[in-house]
């Protein structure tokens, strides 16, 4: 556990130093975002636009921005791949909310609803390839490989989670396995390929990549323990979503695994069948906390975001470096 | 018009030169092929088999390496970037599957049915992934432009045929910007990035991306007259498969401008609304035969085949030329 002084670490636990220090930054990753996501075919731009300008905080392209501050400077390359990184995530929620017939996203109605699957399929296709036109302009064979290489990882990682979403014996590996894939790897190759924008050492390559990939795994556990534990309005989507898809997350698993035989029933119709009420819900958070995994998940959370503030520390000191510690922080405390 | 002469042309129109003279090459791109699709996540490498060895010809690939060797020579990279184009392809055909509802594809049952929606749409994501991190091997950042732009191109042509698809008064030229952008833009880009692999001068470049468009328009508008005469088992498909979902092709649209008003109100029935028969079907063919539709089609057909081979004429003469000048007389005279 981390949290030794938890008021000296909630006050500081944020994304806002990061944003002010990108925002200079940010404003060229932005226009870029804007003017790549545009085609003669309106539909493209309507609904790339209707997600991208949501408000998702671009946590991702502010990565690849941090690292190549931290390791020296941004170039024009540089914000071109942060641009590429927020298109790939873009083009993976548009096809996900596809494959999960999601309902909401970052607090408004899914693409896929206004626009109909086909097209969300067809534009998230459009954004991948926008994203390697940008990475192909910026330039580095490097950064082209690693963020290639995400891309595969990612969608690996979503068909291993789609085989086993409604396994109620997945391993805590596997879980991690799924979530390091489908999430944390994105995170990993943005900073990763920021440093590599800027020259930076070997070590310090390797420093901003497990930075990302232990911060994507913290922000994944947060996030799949606050699904039983959030509000809707906290979280952009529906708390209990998870529950309701059946998703086995490891909130759930955990839960499952310490109620052993005794509630096997109920795990079985309302995960393995999905037959729910209302009141299911409630009851598998009450057993999720009762059992402690909600809390287990939260720790694990914990871990990995001091991991990643470990791996800064071969990292310049100074605001960027501050700005991505309480970055980590943020990662876990906003479900407090 | 071409075929001068019918018989000499059409003991030559076939693919059997290209295939012979690229075996080689094209046992190396297949090997790659094979070893890229890989996943210890077992349904990817299942999925993606089905589909890639059902048989399809490899024309795309085949033009990457016969450009590459009327330019010069194959390399390493070459065959990667012949991999990388049909896993491109592959990955279209698969989320096309998805968006059409098709039933059958390649002879075969088509992915979707077997395995599912959400897992083509995956697979399909991380073959376009796996294309990338072929390119980036090739380590041509040229070839990556192209390639990348032409992903975009067809992503693009795919949402413009979508918004598109049952407009009874679609325009030959809006027809044929579709079909440019689909089809012909990857024969195109497959072409351009072999000469480019093998250092070929912007002439000759240029003249291997010409052939390549012409080629796929070829190709297409030839494939879209089959459907309105050719027979289930030549096509791999469904004959009459375009008149079912109502696709605005440019026999059917030359057609609907034929007729006029005298036949508005079955046009509007079987594809505007898309209330068909079996009996149907033999009109539309009827019509679109009588009205020169189908013949007009093939025609244009033959004039893009004639311009992919006066493309050529800056290529130096010899095998390869002549197997891609057989390869578009094969385009248009398959459908006699």
């Amino acid at each position: 556990m981390v949290a030794v002084n938890a008021d000296v670490e909630r006050q500081t636990a944020s994304v806002d130093l990061l944003v002010d220090l990108g925002a200079a930054d940010m404003d060229g990753v932005n226009a870029l975002i804007s003017a790549r996501m545009q085609s003669p075919v309106a539909v493209i731009p309507a609904l790339a636009d209707h997600l991208i300008n949501a408000g998702g905080k671009r946590l991702r392209p502010l990565l690849t921005v941090a690292a190549a501050r931290l390791a020296g400077s941004t170039t024009d390359g540089c914000l071109k791949l942060a641009a590429a990184v927020e298109f790939i995530h873009t083009a993976t929620l548009l096809h996900d909310d596809v494959i999960d017939s999601s309902q909401l996203r970052r607090g408004k109605v899914a693409a896929h609803l206004i626009w109909g699957a086909p097209s969300s399929v067809l534009v998230g296709d459009y954004l991948f390839a926008r994203s390697f036109e940008l990475m192909v302009e910026a330039g580095s064979l490097r950064a082209l490989d690693i963020l290639a290489k995400a891309a595969g990882v990612i969608s690996e990682g979503e068909v291993l989670q789609l085989t086993r979403a409604h396994d109620l014996n997945l391993s805590k590996d596997v879980y991690l396995e799924i979530i390091r894939a489908k999430t944390a790897e994105l995170f990993a190759a943005a900073a990763e390929a920021g440093a590599v924008s800027a020259g930076a050492s070997e070590e310090q390559t390797r420093a901003m990549r497990s930075y990302g990939m232990n911060l994507g795994l913290a922000f994944q556990l947060s996030d799949d323990s606050l699904d039983y534990g959030g509000t809707t309005e906290a979280l952009g989507k529906n708390a209990g979503d998870d529950f309701r898809e059946g998703k086995a997350t490891l909130p759930l698993l955990l839960a499952i695994a310490a109620t052993g035989a005794q509630e096997a029933a109920f795990w079985e119709r309302t995960i393995g069948r999905r037959e729910q009420d209302d009141a299911d819900f409630l009851r598998a958070r009450e057993l999720i906390k009762v059992t402690g995994a909600g809390q287990a998940t939260l720790d694990m959370a914990h871990d990995f975001a001091a991991e990643a503030k470990e791996a800064l520390s071969c990292m310049p000191a100074g605001d960027w470096r501050q700005a991505l510690e309480e970055l980590a922080d943020f990662a876990v405390t906003r479900s407090a």
